[in-house]
């Protein structure tokens, strides 16, 4: 069992991740202020490499593991943004990547990954568990496991975006992340722990997906398998065993918005912000335009990628999904 | 006869516009330095004030009115993004606005001119010129008629996006820049000659809309009236009195560029560099994309800018245009 991470473990990540990730635009709109009824800090992690906050974790966890790990490879399970991630942090430091891929996968991120030279293992998701055939991989093949989400680097190095947001507007009342296995939220609330006595955190889920906010509010472990949400990048199935008691101790509240609300934030990102946000990234976006923290101040909301498929958008754009 | 514009005055605009305008970002992938065979650097101005440089050309002409002039309101043609900022630019300054635009124009750029509280005169146009319309309109109510292109203020306003990017990365050895009407294009060609000793000037245009290059090249003006070019925004029949000298004067060479290619450069920006840019605003990224500049060193694009409608944007992306 990993120990838990701490919000020093962040600010070293970030010292670790200094000419290797983006530090991403942080983007603000009139309009979106004003539907919101807050001052809004958009952090646009979908201009991180590869797209998405994924680069910022794999590179920390891969680039602290030893050399003869390093010389044997890594494998981890990813719907698509992590595999992207993992593959071309592989790619820049020579190390060989596996990654255990759902056949349903977004074709966009999986071909990415392919595309940065890993290995992908295909698994049909109602035969196979990523759980149990990514560590018979690790095994077998004296493989590292770069857990997704629940690894003590990988959501450290998720965090550093959090952590460089509240460093450029530190007076932040509120810091709303999107939540799947919660990596990225619990690495942004250790960022936000460390840097601000008083910015309240919340994770952002699907409707359909809302499994963290049951776990959270009844500290009782949730679940949904294979959830119906167009935010496939935050339809991991539970929180993990170190995510879950972080999100307990660090985070304020859930919001959950629906696939209307989700599709609606990516049509205003387009056409206000002219920039391209995949629907697991636009989940923080779609709880403001509701208005439900109109009057809260100021509020910091994760972007957290933008890895879209074409005909995806085309439909989100239309209307007709 | 306005008098012919000069560096100084691009220079002027450019104080003028400080604290008015966006200094829009500049935007670098090396994925497309690998394909395009040199150093690209993008000069975002879809992330302009209403999603155009048009904001800086409306702008700078606007605020140069006497009070008089300004009681009485102002006018233009405009086929879309020039609406829109002339739009915005007189409700911020309190000023009436009248925009003549033709029936066909998109659906999206004629709603932002309305909601910007612009008054439209639609003219359809098979039957209508906006070119008798507008002055027409302006010698009857009295109102200032501001050139979309033709106009010194307006081009020296425009050429400021140039002058950004020229401060920022001083070395270019071309600078591209999509040529309607030649208001973007003469004005960025007078910030080039004044910041440059070396850097050449490229307008880009639809091969379907190669009047302005057909004028630079035998010194007679050509037109194309109504070309069938997806680029909507760069769809103008001709130059104007202004800027074709001056861009026979200052531009070294013209590209053109393929409806094919057009639409495969927006996609590149959506997928690789998670930016949504009109089809007018990618021709320079579809000219370098081409490989014909490779090993020609630092090429400088303005990206002019981000109005796109839902469905044509869905179209592009479907590959289905």
């Amino acid at each position: 069992m990993a120990s838990m991470p701490a919000f020093s473990d962040v600010r070293a990540a970030a010292r670790r991740l200094r000419g290797r990730a983006q530090r991403t635009p942080i983007f603000t709109s009139r309009t979106l202020d004003a539907r919101a009824g807050l001052q809004v800090y958009l952090k646009g992690e979908n201009f991180q490499r590869t797209g998405s906050f994924k680069y910022r974790g794999a590179y920390n966890a891969i680039s602290r593991l030893s050399d003869a790990e390093k010389a044997r490879g890594v494998v981890t399970h990813s719907s698509g943004n992590h595999a992207q991630a993992v593959a071309l942090v592989c790619r820049d430091l020579g190390i060989r990547a596996a990654v255990v891929m759902v056949s349903t996968a977004s074709p966009m991120k999986r071909q990415a990954a392919l595309a940065y030279g890993a290995a992908i293992h295909e698994y049909d998701p109602a035969a196979g568990d990523p759980y149990v055939i990514t560590p018979a991989l690790a095994a077998e093949h004296g493989w590292a496991l770069i857990e997704p989400f629940n690894h003590p680097h990988t959501l450290a190095g998720q965090g550093t975006a959090a952590l460089e947001l509240l460093e450029d507007v530190p007076d932040l009342d509120l810091l709303l992340a999107p939540c799947g296995g919660g990596g990225l939220l619990s690495g942004s609330a250790l960022a936000a722990r460390g840097m601000s006595a008083s910015c309240r955190v919340i994770g952002v889920e699907p409707e359909t997906a809302d499994d963290a906010a049951r776990s959270f509010r009844t500290g009782t472990l949730h679940e949904n398998v294979n959830p119906p949400t167009i935010a496939d990048g935050i339809s991991t199935a539970r929180l993990g065993s170190l995510t879950f008691p972080l999100i307990r101790e660090l985070v304020s509240d859930f919001a959950a918005v629906s696939e209307q609300a989700i599709m609606e934030a990516v049509r205003f990102l387009f056409h206000r912000l002219k920039i391209v946000v995949e629907p697991a990234g636009a989940v923080g976006v779609a709880a403001l335009m509701s208005g439900q923290y109109a009057g809260a101040g100021k509020a910091g909301v994760i972007l957290s990628g933008g890895n879209i498929d074409a005909e995806v958008m085309a439909r989100i754009l239309n209307g007709s999904l």
